[in-house]
């Protein structure tokens, strides 16, 4: 399958190396080629400059938003929550109408201190604003509830036997969410319903923050046992 | 130990009759006794009437909020989030100062349809709300985040193998909580810190809703694997 990631943070580098781990060909999406490129600092997440991380992933294309979001039969939005919307007009409603998009961002509002809020929450979410911006994209919520490397091979933590949402209006579009999260090893897929369910895993967010520090780890997650 | 336990719905019901069975001296404290005992038919939850209920309970002690609060050694805020400040301002601050408050109060806001969202989040939280109203009284924020049954009886889901979180600025307090959780049957308790991390498990409210619906059933609990 030819997947397009917008996002090239931790969350873009970590999905778009497990498509091409798992065969699939992706195209990695950003504002500016060419300021990303000539970055040679660690970003503000004390992650390596992405031409250096790009050069051990020769099997990864690189695009602007557009480009990545052409290539895919499927797009994944790995953006930051607060840029998100103005990523997907970048990306384009012709590029993006018909398709499949996993929506991974948080709304995540760092502006209010250390321990962000959200800029959205309770009665709208992430997940509804992008629905309702791009009517004609099949937007599944799913995998932003656990840190990068732990979405990417749930195996990593307790053997993989723990939890991930999906959220979205199209079941079929759902079905094939879920097909892609069982590949990456997710073995408890809990399908919450229409996108306004997104609202919980967003709100959940904040005891994940929480959960961080007081676990001193972002390598954990949630099992919902019944 | 004596507790008082202020609110007789299904949450003060369920901790009250828990508290009873592990040998404690239980006062249940509401705002206005007689009303309580005059009602006949049941609640809007479909809980049977308080007066029913106490006759097969008669190991329990009912009170008003003041009297119940006066009781407890220790006193469980088990109220409607919405009426929390004003039941803990009936309780009276000189029946509640120097002791521990258990808070498993949600913020829910029931006058924006169906799915509730909350009446404070992101920036501040109940647990927070209630500590400055009360400076005096350790608020130890604890089983806000499953059903009445499984905070009462964790063994009830999958043998108890599953989280509960504590929030609070009081060392002594979490412990002597954790104490009173694991009577209760809790193995995995999690300390978040202080009541500001009240807002993470708050926050989880609109995913447990959520997961209540996908699941059908509300005996469930998250396991925080790691």
């Amino acid at each position: 399958m030819r997947v397009g990631v917008l996002g090239t943070g931790m969350v873009g580098r970590a999905i778009g190396t497990r498509f091409a781990e798992l065969r699939n060909e992706v195209t990695i999406g950003t504002r500016n080629v060419e300021a990303l490129l000539a970055r040679t600092e660690p970003d503000a997440m004390g992650n390596e400059p992405f031409a250096a991380w790009k050069e051990q992933h020769p099997e990864i294309a690189l695009g602007m938003f557009a480009e990545a979001a052409a290539a895919g039969e499927l797009v994944v939005n790995a953006t930051n929550g607060a840029g998100s919307l103005d990523a997907l007009h970048a990306a384009g409603e012709q590029n993006l109408n018909g398709k499949v998009l996993i929506d991974i961002a948080n709304p995540l509002d760092a502006s209010r201190g250390m321990l962000p809020s959200l800029f959205v929450s309770n009665t709208d979410s992430l997940g509804e604003q992008i629905q309702r911006a791009f009517p004609a994209v099949m937007v599944v919520k799913a995998l932003n509830t656990m840190n990068a490397f732990v979405m990417a091979d749930p195996s990593t933590v307790a053997g993989g036997q723990h939890t991930v949402f999906v959220s979205g209006n199209d079941d079929q579009a759902k079905a094939k969410v879920t097909e892609i999260l069982r590949s990456f090893g997710w073995r408890d897929v809990l399908d919450l319903g229409d996108i306004t369910t997104a609202r919980g895993p967003e709100m959940y967010l904040p005891l994940w923050i929480r959960m961080w520090g007081a676990l001193g780890t972002g390598t954990f997650n949630i099992s919902v046992v019944r």
